[in-house]
């Protein structure tokens, strides 16, 4: 289960109330690069455990396979990086005579993400790609000002309301508290690219003393666009995966997560948030 | 708003209730080709909308562009597909002396999907390239045994249980209720791929007589999955997209959503649900 699961140090939140420093159980997320006879096919950021499963899934899906003989046999690769087995990169050999997937698949394969991302050190890559520096964003926001931010964004979900079937992203203005723009969609990551894509047309990046509020969980993949916009401080209605904590610790980014009525959970950058700075001070 | 909701019939079904025929609102789902002077980028599946602020801001999150003279204009493609402009294609002109992105970024982006879908006509081309036909598997479920079905996934939900932010898929015998296999990830496209993998390898392909159900919302994609592997229907606990409403009547599949507590929404394929046949025949 190790592997499935990461223990974090959090702090809670509730409004009125001393902080409380604590742990949480977090589900992973790690980037699984299938290859199909040594050629890459696809990265995936997923959570461990039935890779193989998923490699073949995978293959189903794309109408490479259709029956068990089609799937050989699948093997992580060692040595992926730096010499050291990763487990996230998983090689399938197809079955005698199964067609490998065409070669323009990979390029015609939809997106939802922004990097090819198979180690730790591809972290790294994405950080120094960014042009912005969050760590440096002293900007603070009150407890009081983020519990807020929930019934701000679904107020303006006018989409939401009709369907129930649609994720929103909002940035708000950490000192005032007021929401800036709003966006939309089925996709939680295109809800914030259209936030950001605001911003950059408005020639508002980095967007520094800001905060992101997304009504999903929080992936990898949107603290790493909120750091590429320059956004110091990322909160999510409910979880954040493993990764997006680490990721949002690395970088010096805020990310409060199960962010409902008045509380909420802190997985990195405590010190923006006013009420978890008096925490680290009593303690 | 015509291009961001859409209006389906439906049909209301209450365990030990008359089924309600009658209309929902869903969050429209179509694909977005971003092009970068006049060459594909990615294709992302999205709600119609700010379009312009979604390229704008792949184009930050991928590193691209940084301010607002970086994007010099975007329009929609004419022609894109016979000749009628789908609004789904968006061509994107840099501004001077911005570097387009690398030719191996499109390679190397992270997929969560199946295919690069731009209009209408390739949603046929999805479902030509299934081996398997579903629009005549003729199983039947009853209403009462698929409103078990949620909590039948909720008990096997190990990681949802410790972190709250997990998704889950399901797969269950139709006839007898019987949960096959379950499995969990991060994304609900890797937990779909997970359960239609385990069944490759089990030989079990085409998935006559069986349910997915998801914990999560139906999107377009996982409608697609369930047509590779060929089963006839799909239950999810949220609200379809548009388009996962439209491609499940198209190819005969059996979709589900709202599927909470003793109710649930027909989206499409209401016959093979005992009760909602029942209502058919009574109208």
């Amino acid at each position: 289960m190790s592997r499935i699961t990461a223990r974090r140090k959090i702090t809670r939140i509730t409004v009125g109330a001393q902080p409380l420093a604590g742990e949480d159980l977090l589900a992973v997320e790690e980037p699984l690069e299938i290859r199909v006879n040594g050629r890459r096919l696809a990265v995936t950021m997923r959570t461990p455990g039935n890779d193989i499963d998923l490699a073949a899934g995978f293959l189903v899906s794309e109408g490479v396979i259709t029956q068990g003989d089609d799937f050989n046999s699948a093997r992580y690769c060692a040595g992926a990086v730096d010499g050291v087995n990763t487990y996230n990169v998983l090689d399938v050999t197809l079955g005698a005579g199964v067609a490998p997937p065409a070669p323009s698949l990979e390029r015609s394969l939809i997106t939802n993400s922004s990097c090819g991302l198979c180690g730790k050190e591809s972290i790294d890559a994405v950080r120094t790609k960014s042009v912005f520096e969050i760590a440096d964003d002293a900007v603070q926001v009150t407890a009081e000002s983020l519990t807020t931010f929930p019934e701000k964004l679904r107020a303006g979900q006018n989409v939401f309301e009709k369907t129930g079937g649609i994720h929103a992203a909002g940035l708000f203005d950490a000192a005032t508290g007021e929401l800036l723009v709003l966006r939309e969609d089925v996709g939680r990551h295109n809800a914030v690219d259209k936030v950001i894509g605001w911003a950059v047309k408005e020639n508002r990046l980095p967007l520094t003393g800001t905060v992101l509020m997304v009504s999903s969980r929080a992936s990898f993949e949107l603290t790493q666009k909120a750091l590429m916009a320059g956004i110091p401080v990322l909160a999510a209605v409910s979880a954040p995966s493993s990764l997006a904590a680490e990721f949002a610790a690395e970088v010096g980014m805020t990310l409060v997560g199960f962010l409902r009525g008045n509380s909420m959970v802190v997985y990195a950058g405590g010190n923006r948030i006013i009420d978890a700075q008096r925490d680290e001070q009593a303690a």
